[in-house]
């Protein structure tokens, strides 16, 4: 992703999250009157960018979907984030193996930050796309967590090790649960595609392999991974 | 929803839940040569039931998604589910107040058969419906947990409230955790709908108001409502 591509963006938490963003530079604003008229302050401080009004249908036409609620915006993309912006005082990041869906990775987006973890890192290869429904599902925490998008998963998860933290792999196949990790590390957490799971290359990486306890059967055998992240999330950060 | 509907049903998890679940009347199979050979034993017990081979881009065009893993299966829809359907050894069941995303409800539906919860009830109205999508979602638990649509949720809870369960409303703006809630009670939780949360009427019918703690600003005040209850589900089933 380079930092000069252009996001469209909509929804309105995700809209006004980025308008009120201070890193992101916002190029033009499509929005009905309605959306105008709840969020007037916010608008009326937002100088030097176009700002169009349009009716919801026109928006349907525009946007080729109907979930804009009111509003478009296009926007530069974030500046691109390395492993290097991980801060002293984070004790809790998350790595994504080959994830791929975009409401699944949005949510994941909304729950890290809603839990306090400010860095999600992910595989360059084999993964989702950052589109205007990633953005949405992230309910406008996409603009307040750092995604950072690496080549070589394992090469991180080394550097992670040398930084302190310890690799917790959720892994279905595990007898061990989340909740015997110890509370007091600080902790990577690797989600693999509900699919495959996370590479084995990595799983052999991580200092603990865990899993959330489920009733097992033919019909299920895993959770939905944004659901499993958010347990596990809720899990470590409890006190 | 009528007893004499027929579902559309794709995604493999999906297909061969509802293939093998003897509650179902299964009218028709259209499915790829390389899911039929991955899954001969399965195939070959069931008779008489049409079987359609085409490619993947024939199912494209066929059910208009990319999404269906090479098989779709045309069947009649479950029988319906009322609230006396509810077993008396269930302590555990969910009520959703107006939910509407279906990957949302399909998520939860999985959760739910994941952690033993065989019942959720929904209201008729400013509800889901029952799609191939939603189907999907729920990736084979969609089968085995009754869904049970009524007119009146109020009645609903005074109904479980009869039956020995607490009702529990998950409610962002409630100053009490989860966990506070006793373990040893039969619980029917409440999930409202993310935009308007539970409505007041049920709100107030509720034993127990909670929240899951997070931490709440400007850019969020919940979690996506399929995290929510998966979370929620978690820490009730917790020994």
């Amino acid at each position: 992703m380079s930092s000069k591509e252009t996001h469209i963006i909509f929804g309105l938490h995700s809209s006004l999250s980025a308008i009120t963003n201070k890193n992101r530079s916002i190029k033009k604003i499509i929005l009905t009157e309605e959306v105008l008229g709840k969020n007037k302050k916010i608008f009326e401080s937002i100088t030097n960018v176009e700002k169009k009004i349009l009716n919801r249908k026109q928006i349907d036409s525009l946007t080729g979907v109907k979930i804009h609620q009111g509003i478009v915006v296009y926007a530069d993309s974030l500046p691109v984030k390395a492993i290097s912006d991980i801060r002293n005082e984070e004790d809790l990041v998350i790595i994504l193996d080959s994830l791929n869906d975009p409401q699944n990775v949005g949510s994941i987006i909304r729950t890290a930050y809603a839990f306090g973890v400010k860095t999600i890192i992910y595989s360059k290869h084999n993964s989702f796309e950052i589109t205007p429904f990633l953005i949405k599902s992230a309910s406008g925490a996409f603009e307040n967590v750092k995604l950072i998008e690496v080549t070589n998963l394992n090469k991180t998860i080394d550097f992670l090790k040398k930084n302190n933290f310890w690799i917790v792999g959720l892994d279905s196949k595990s007898e061990i649960e989340i909740s015997s990790v110890p509370k007091d590390l600080k902790k990577a957490v690797v989600f693999g595609s509900e699919n495959k799971g996370i590479k084995k290359l990595i799983l052999d990486n991580c200092d603990f392999r865990v899993k959330v306890n489920i009733k097992k059967d033919k019909l299920i055998d895993s959770l939905n991974v944004s659901n499993a992240a958010a347990i596990t999330l809720f899990e470590f950060r409890k006190k």
